[in-house]
């Protein structure tokens, strides 16, 4: 049992006697690699010279939404791979997951790597959840190399939680457009030739609900969770927001974004300078009428990929909390009357000197 | 940079040479205590005496299937933290999951313990992938206590997945029945004064996929990917059946137990004098009618709990291979007329002396 010892030291660096919620990584854990794969609107956007892929049509070339959406998936950690200079087999662990039921677009789209999956919940939170438990098995000694994989698609989000695209729904303002796109990124605990940034630090979230129903204004429903995750890291890490260069959200939106920054200043926190979403950076909202932003676990993925982890790698942001953000509802949750709780994963990225 | 050659030993050991799917754990992760809380039918089968808790109707005193689900895992946690003498706050992290779309159950089952969260869905092998991922997190150091969770419930399960209750539909030999039950386990680095069990090792699965579409034959569905995960964990291992009192899969039931052991025999492994299904033990399948036996995420989480751990614990068996088995369908994917990919986790519990 003496192996206790050395766990028990292990133990003590990743944890921080101020507040269990937080871990500090006992070792770097390096994004090598990431891509992104995105639809057609979202290669209209703001961000579209940086993406690596851009669907001509949202279908790409499939039958179905759902078989597009795993597409994604598939090309996403292909060009990632490729751009690593790593084969599959090199991954020895995939984290990933979406937003369908029982997570259809991964447990398709992956199939063909034939590598073992852990497979995820987390709504759109899930980019940062499959990060933290990568960045976990990478620190923790389990693996050199594993891949964190995660989509959306906006007619299968949808059909799945709203109304037929065919019956031309009117959408409130408060409502978020979700992002067709995936994201794959390789972890590693070698940076290797090159890596494009790394993970230092993880602050997993809690479900948060304040009770609100509208699951067309799922911005509000997430901000208590992205809230309460941000001021945790800032606690456990003893940090004040303008230790991070940005304090990054995955999709509240604009309507989102305005209930964080409020619920923040009621306990102190200001973070307006550093706070940025990626559902509000991903589209035009006025040109692109997307009310307000992207949404869904592409949308945090494909901004990661192609837009922050450039900012990192180039040195002009340092160090970044990304925070994506999960409303915890499904069409029964909804239908039951249940509200929408939500849930936001922390993950401290930095640049790699 | 110094801390990657801490990890790099730590993470030889916990790794093999000869096959990168399984691994060693670098320290035992202890099962400290467990519980198990199931409906009325599970109540009236074979292991009635050693379940913790047994609900007079299936609905729980809840107005919907889905909530009383959730009132499942909150209450299967609840006693297994009693248990073990330890308070919610002493859970550093969970991991949980379900069988419903958006993992509903766990959200609004978990909510209240207001502990971070890591979403799983491995559809019925749900239980071998938090306990993968619980003892990992404890292995690597992150955390002194995690809580795995999962559920099923028979009524929620048919809506998600199949017929309306009301509609009566006549279900074939094949089918499996699937398990009102939840099963909650807490584990920790070290074994205080009493332990269940102890994790040695983890196969995670890969997604298998033999094409079989038929949705109400999931034995035959999941048995590839359950054969697939124990003939890697011999190998990579070094074991051969006897090495092991029991091999345990989750919910094949009759039918997929013989295309398990079919299959593996074509790899000239026999493993029929070890291999036991929780879903062939949870019923009396000719007295409750319940066809092939029991599934989803609850069947081998309870089976787990209430009487397999009691073997080990007692001695009677020194060393187990559990592997929870899960087909990776949706009523979307099964309607598109894709087939139903298994996937298996495999985790090696043994006796603690």
């Amino acid at each position: 049992m003496e192996n206790q010892e050395i766990q028990k030291e292990q133990g003590d660096k990743a944890m921080f006697a101020c507040g269990a919620q937080s871990m500090k990584l006992p070792v770097p854990v390096f994004i090598r690699e990431s891509a992104s794969v995105v639809g057609k609107k979202e290669g209209q956007g703001p961000l579209a010279g940086l993406f690596d892929r851009i669907g001509e049509d949202d279908l790409f070339g499939c039958d179905t939404w759902e078989e597009a959406e795993s597409g994604l998936q598939q090309d996403a950690l292909h060009l990632a791979l490729a751009k690593a200079g790593l084969h599959s087999t090199d991954l020895r662990y995939l984290f990933a997951g979406d937003l369908l039921g029982q997570s259809i677009a991964t447990s398709f789209g992956l199939a063909q790597y034939e590598r073992p999956l852990f497979g995820l919940y987390g709504a759109c939170s899930t980019c940062g959840l499959s990060l933290s438990l990568g960045a976990m098995a990478i620190a923790g000694g389990f693996a050199e190399y594993v891949g964190c994989v995660t989509s959306s698609h906006f007619a299968s989000a949808e059909k799945e939680f709203r109304f037929p695209l065919g019956y031309g729904n009117q959408r409130p303002l408060s409502a978020t457009w979700t992002v067709t796109g995936s994201g794959a990124f390789v972890l590693s605990n070698h940076r290797g030739e090159k890596a494009r940034a790394v993970i230092t630090g993880l602050t997993p979230g809690k479900i948060v609900d304040y009770g609100v129903k509208d699951s067309l204004n799922m911005g509000v429903c997430m901000a208590p969770a992205a809230a309460d995750t941000i001021r945790q890291n800032l606690e456990d890490f003893g940090r004040c927001p303008k230790d991070y260069d940005r304090i990054i959200t995955g999709d509240l939106g604009s309507v989102g974004q305005r209930a964080l920054l409020d619920l923040l200043l009621t306990h102190g926190v200001d973070i307006s300078a550093q706070h940025m979403d990626c559902g509000m950076e991903i589209y035009d909202a006025k040109k692109q009428d997307t009310h307000a932003g992207g949404s869904g676990c592409g949308c945090s993925a494909v901004v990661l990929s192609a837009y922050i982890l450039k900012q990192i790698e180039e040195g002009n942001w340092k160090r970044v909390l990304f925070v994506p953000t999960g409303a915890l509802l499904s069409k029964t949750s909804f239908n039951e009357g249940q509200a929408v709780p939500g849930i936001a994963h922390g993950v401290v990225i930095e640049h790699v000197a």
